[in-house]
């Protein structure tokens, strides 16, 4: 099985990241590719990042079709791109953010996010209504963290978000803490055995839900929603996007 | 008052009718712009065609302020860009899909879409529940029309809109009829005449909320959510879209 | 186009206080009139208050649409005879609670409500809740100011809706204000001055609203929930509240 | 105890076949006394029917406060006026269509209500949503039937409900029926016999629930929300219902 | 009538302190059995324990249906077993948290909850959803007692729940308390007394329900959801749960 | 790793159905036991069958900590005994009916379920509801069948459920159909062929979901609301069933 993992900002590090957590909870038998785009953001703060980096995510999509890839996961907590993400793939399409989400429900009664920059706040509000995770939800923290310095060699964000993590579970009463940006990929393990309760890294959930749906046969559904999407000319620099 | 209204998708002869629906609701002292992107889609109808239509809206937001606008019309009903575009504008973005559902709950308790393609109806579904609408929207009801027959002289379409708009109020016991699709914006009053109950153009509607908005010396709120992008680097062929 | 607001309480000075924020705002085509009930409470406070104000709204719609308005506006935060009244006028009739909260989702993600006594809050709280707003409300404050505090010369209120608002901003995060009485329609400029985002005055944004469905051509939808009341015999003291 | 019931019409045929549903389901030491207002509608069938009927239902508790009774029934399928009379009354008021909804949820999953003319569906609708009964609601069922039809001898009204009930509980799966008026007090035997599944009669099921609070000690807070009335000057004709 | 208080678990003590309870609150002509079902859990203050209470429960209320009992209290906060049980009966059956909650909602806009150890929070989050009452409720105050503390002599557990209730009042603005435990039965009128506000006990407000069922004729609906339980094998130890 | 999948009836030609669904989705190196309670319904069709069910879950979850498994299923679409087995357990609990629709929601809009006798529809709306779960789900399609029907060669149970399921795809425009009975769990392939869309198992997804949790290091969370069920006295033929 082939699973192309997308970050779709353009920071090659935490591609990187992201692709040692990827192949690190991989299948023996799943070969993981991880890409950034090759046009977009250096990081997904802001709505105006995500509209530019969904731009990308369906072009490595489009292209991981003609490549042969079994399924999709778009590595950033904001999910940018998914449903257009969905109808070019044949195979299933996971964000890191549902991921988690569904991840987080099977193993407590709720959950609370971990995350960074205060504006950031109502894209994962609206992630957790769309997806029906209103009452599972106890908090989203925002830490005031940028995204870039979760890639800083000896910044203190690590503490910090191991901090609220804690408060999250002590504080708000959550069973278990998800770590609300693909940066954190790389602190499942220790903010788990800090806080000693569950942390989950969406990015290694997601491959583990991308790996399940390709066993179980299961491709995206092309009847009604996620069909693939119908003849249509783009023109203009998009032009290479067209539909034929 | 400057008001940008912004037809997403790239046919031209939609972009003219929405003009033409704009300017003749626009009050005396305001001046109506209709523009499409410089690229994308011809038509929106997927979700795929919405992200790169996304991309041509903020292209024309970020114009839109260099000219000086006082505020903006996104002319589709699946009011893509919407938030990213309210990031970038220092005046109110109005959707007309958002317009048009405030716009009914004034007039009516209850409204019904009539929209086109089938494969649409998720994206409808999203909009009315994000905005709370759940119990007010009687139903979304397709047409399995595609945007670009609206364009054609001489096609059935507006019969098939008049006689599902029927069956909305008559069915349904909706209050009102939103047109869901910015190409039907010329039907507004022949609706309203043939139902004996009042359709709404999300155009017409829009306009009239950015002048109200902008009247009251309402512009995008500048704290949380939507405060200007923060400074970022994209690269590739979107980095003319990095924030200085 | 002529517009009738209706202040539901008997006091006078806020009649006029009302009156002047109508009229600063309305467009210049727009003849604004100003009224108070001929009977009823002083301010509402209570349910109670409600009750009796929402059958002085009647009285001024009913007399309101024999003197030929265009549409109405009911100048009390908690709406009261909002439904009743539609179903009197031909033309739209905007509540200044539901008008802000509108308003409010065009420029922000969220908002506070800042009002008066402690009481009042369940009535705002079943507004947010029929109006489809729980997303979008980060919280009601409340003052223990009584209405008729907004009224007297050289009292601290003013100092203390700023405070609150301030904090709705800064502690709760929400995107903007609203001023939850009609009795605060002259503070819209002064508390978005203090606080650095918007605050929203329901009187001007109804009016406003009034003004765009007036110009769209939709009055009240006459099918099925609004429509014209039907004949029916009122007794008593009420015997003049017939429908013939 | 003594309990009155209010029927907010002044038909008194209605008033007297409410009487009699209240009086045979009373407790051996329970004292009925059913009374309608000195004004307002034969019949409420609109949201204005239901502003005047509101005020008389209050003018009924402030004198049943002086008065003595225990508590309150408020006979009319949309509770009007019920927030306001619990800031009136020291004893529990309840109305018939939240004590049939109550009842109902605790015999069964699921409730249909069978009421009268169409318009009417949207006023149940929001009582159905504000007492949080939206997943036990499988269906409003309206039947053309007037108020006063089901005053009338050898009217056809009787096998109009019976007809709808069943097609509630056979179509639409409801467990139970609620007779969403009144008027249908008198049917909840034969409606029962006829459908073999429980019809609940929201007059009787409102007396048994305020002789429950009575027996239990339980009267309306007078914390919060339903607070006596603050002190307050009333004007004009309703200068009588100032509160000293 | 005759009405069989259960109280899941197997402490006599808390089944005697029940009784009383429910003895002085059921009409002259009720007779009131309680009873503890012979296995099952001391206390119930886990999932796990609950699932044996509510098999308990069954045995109790199978039991009943030969004993010819009118109706059934199940007395613990959870309300183990409840759908369950009315499948079994042919009358009513309620639970004191559903009784509780019901209640509240006649005689305050909202209420709080107070329980005991800190795990028990979700169980009774999850009966505020499934019944509706997330509007109501505002908020579970949990205050590490555990069930059978309240059963000891000269613990100082009437104090705890006396100012987590006062909190609940004045601090999360509720208008009534549930006491959330059938072991904080005899506290009604005490924290009533010293809290200013009501205290609602459901086992009080259960036998009240079931005896206004009763009085109503309305036993559990036996179409759909709740029938009889349909023909069935149990095999081993629950051989004897068959259903012939 | 070790998984073992509990049907909750004592079925045992269902039991082996299952199993092979389990085994043949299974990892190389996952063990899958497949076992039915010792005691307990031959099926699970009504909330009776339930609590009995989930006692004898539980029994077997108890003595799979004993035996060293890693994580569990729960093969009935009722998920039943959940919150007490995962209170239970170190490692992940998964119910059928909760992977099912966690799997939809990555692949697909919107689902429909098709299960068995109609009496059995509260119960998966009810799951539906809790799992946040009611934006997804079109509808439940009840097909009169018997689960013991589904165990008989030669009955025409499997084109029931085929027709089912393709009116779910092609009437209530559902994306994916999920199997609501474990006992369809051999259905999957055949009816993902006929109907041209997803066809969920939820023993299937259930078993990668498990494996998922495992690899990602994730069990149970221990914090607040499944902690290990606390010391507990059970008596009578329970009591073998006590918390040391």
């Amino acid at each position: 099985m082939r699973i192309k993992v997308i970050n779709p900002n353009t920071t090659l590090s935490m591609t990187d990241k992201i692709y040692q957590s990827a192949r690190l909870i991989a299948s023996p038998g799943t070969e993981i590719v991880a890409v950034s785009p090759q046009m977009g953001p250096v990081s997904i703060e802001t709505f105006h990042d995500e509209v530019f980096a969904a731009a990308g995510v369906i072009d490595e999509v489009r292209k991981g079709e003609a490549e042969g890839f079994d399924g999709y996961v778009i590595a950033c907590f904001g999910d940018p791109g998914l449903a257009a993400a969905r109808e070019v793939a044949k195979g299933p399409v996971v964000g890191i953010a549902e991921a988690a989400m569904h991840m987080a429900t099977l193993i407590g009664h709720t959950f609370s996010i971990i995350s960074l920059i205060d504006r950031m706040e109502p894209m994962m509000a609206h992630l957790v209504q769309a997806y029906g995770m209103e009452h599972k939800c106890r908090s989203i923290r925002m830490t005031a963290l940028e995204v870039l310095q979760l890639e800083e060699e000896g910044s203190d964000a690590r503490q910090i978000v191991v901090r609220e993590c804690r408060k999250a579970i002590e504080e708000d009463r959550a069973d278990s803490v998800l770590l609300g940006c693909a940066g954190m990929s790389d602190l499942m393990a220790h903010v788990t055995a800090e806080i000693g309760a569950p942390a989950i890294d969406g990015v290694s959930a997601a491959v583990k839900l991308v790996e399940s749906a390709v066993s179980l046969g299961l491709g995206t559904s092309k009847r009604h929603g996620y069909a693939y999407p119908t003849r249509k000319t783009y023109t203009g620099v998009f032009s290479g996007y067209s539909i034929p």
